[in-house]
């Protein structure tokens, strides 16, 4: 793993790749490793203002990717891009839940609204295509039992993982009624380059990086025992392109997981000392509307994605961690972007 | 049971109850029997085109009863509403599972978006009513074991299983983050009085009644052999008085369902029997666009709202049948309404 390089992916040379969601964190990410690997990319993003997309995420490779903003429900922009897509990666969304319970309705419409319109228009125009979606482990809720296996009930906490989980089974529907080879992989916590830093609300990872790097205390919630297989998005990019390459794959739901879970003090403390150490990690009460919303310790079983897919994940954290501390170091407008 | 007398809730004397859908099937049968019990009862009900709602389902009792025409959404129409209001009942929606795979965005929004914008409603202005949602065993999909309990994996296998789950699942994060006391029952195939004959796509019993009152066969898809647990419409009235009124139902989900589970061949003969045998049954394959989206046998698992609620089901299928085909011939006009 190269700290800057983006991985590439030469298994989709010459195919023509569609990603949307493709300005944002995990999204821009595939968008360059696809590339990388010679496949012709395009790039949906509606630039939702707070979801981290940004055009600078795709740095140099800008001129070679070609990028339309607009929403993935959006018919006119849309279909065009869709009648040349073999392949579909489907990464929009929005993640935050603390918004999705502030403003209910927009979680909704971008998570939920959107998505059902864009498969209309996958129905419609290109009904064979291979589409790779991402959920997320939010549709487990509180976990019954760890790790969590795709069998696990889905009862979401709040607003966000409703919606993405609604997403989620109306993309499986739509493969199993209208036949479209379409998978979704639930993630679990993600980071790595081209993570949106400064805005908090898209999950503790970005939070506790952006504190590293600034030398600030990284305040952890009640007693940081709380578990979280966290992954790097080069191992999320690599499950994407599995998905959508083998031909077992459409019509079902796989977790992506790692096997070192840690505790959110320790990955605190990881992330500190990947840092060099400049910053400390201190201990604050649960605030109330986060404590509402929490699942405790959370590990996924992965076992399906391994036996299925071909895919575990590659990326220790302290290895992960590092090369993405690097990356901010070289890149230092994620940390004064707004 | 009478035949056309509405049942009578005296639990509820004095109360102010809103029932959402109030002028459809199942929500002008609780209209009537809070009203016979002597509550203050206010119906909101948008009148949606082929759901069957219908201002005749009030019978003599319209003039006790204040109607408002609107979307459950609607802001203006329905704050005065909350305002008054002790008890909510949420019985609005869109039932037909084809409809909700030829327009699912419409299914979308009149199932979850509608839901969503009444629970922030609910949330601004009345909090602290007592509120029970109507949800569907639709949640769980293909079975995997029977009965069907509350913590059976949800799977749904159509749009509208998908949008009546994430309704379903807002309310009850409304109820556990807002402190809301919300609770919702699933509910298995419902008939009896005052439900919508003449379309399809409301569900095979009222095709099955009204075919049974037109002399005409009642065709059985495939082997007629799949089961269904269902229920008169009375039992669900009182499922969800007992609801409404119980200290520990806030929070929770509840089946309603039926000891007597029979085939659909079975049912359908029963429904002839009813009629007086001018009928038939006869079997026809399954439609290709039923197929996909079928979930095989299906009974449910109402233990739970036997030991919280107190609720089982009163009314056998014979009898209830009997009594319903009875109220029919009653009140022609629901074998000519269009």
């Amino acid at each position: 793993m190269a700290d800057t390089d983006p991985l590439a992916l030469p298994a989709f040379r010459g195919a023509s790749c569609l990603v949307t969601g493709g300005l944002g964190f995990i999204g821009s990410n595939l968008a360059l490793a696809l590339r990388a690997g010679g496949a012709h990319v395009a790039v949906v993003d509606a630039l939702v203002p707070e979801h981290g997309g940004d055009w600078r995420n795709l740095g140099d490779a800008r001129s070679d990717i070609s990028v339309t903003v607009a929403g993935i429900g959006d018919r006119d922009a849309v279909i065009p891009l869709l009648r040349r897509a073999d392949i579909i990666f489907n990464v929009a969304g929005q993640v935050s839940h603390l918004e999705s319970m502030a403003d209910p309705l927009r979680d909704l419409d971008l998570n939920v609204r959107s998505h059902l319109a864009f498969l209309e228009l996958v129905r419609d125009v290109r009904p064979r295509a291979t589409l790779v979606h991402t959920s997320t482990r939010q549709v487990y809720g509180r976990p019954r039992y760890l790790p969590v296996d795709e069998e696990h009930v889905t009862t979401p906490v709040d607003v966000n993982g409703v919606d993405k989980l609604a997403a989620e089974q109306l993309h499986l529907i739509y493969a199993a009624v209208h036949d479209i080879p379409i998978s979704a992989l639930r993630l679990t916590n993600v980071y790595g380059p081209r993570q949106c830093l400064t805005r908090d609300g898209l999950g503790f990872l970005p939070v506790f990086v952006r504190r590293a790097l600034m030398g600030e205390t990284i305040q952890v919630y009640g007693d940081g025992q709380q578990l979280r297989d966290c992954l790097h998005v080069d191992d999320v990019v690599r499950a994407m392109a599995l998905a959508a390459l083998s031909p077992d794959a459409a019509g079902n739901v796989f977790n992506l997981g790692h096997d070192e879970a840690l505790g959110l003090g320790t990955i605190a403390r990881l992330v500190v000392d990947a840092a060099g150490g400049a910053s400390t990690v201190g201990s604050v009460p649960w605030p109330p509307d986060h404590a509402r919303i929490d699942i405790g310790s959370f590990r996924g079983d992965f076992s399906k994605a391994k036996r299925v897919l071909g895919w575990a994940p590659e990326v220790g954290f302290a290895e992960g961690i590092a090369a993405t501390i690097a990356f901010y170091r070289e890149h230092p407008w994620y940390l004064s972007s707004t």
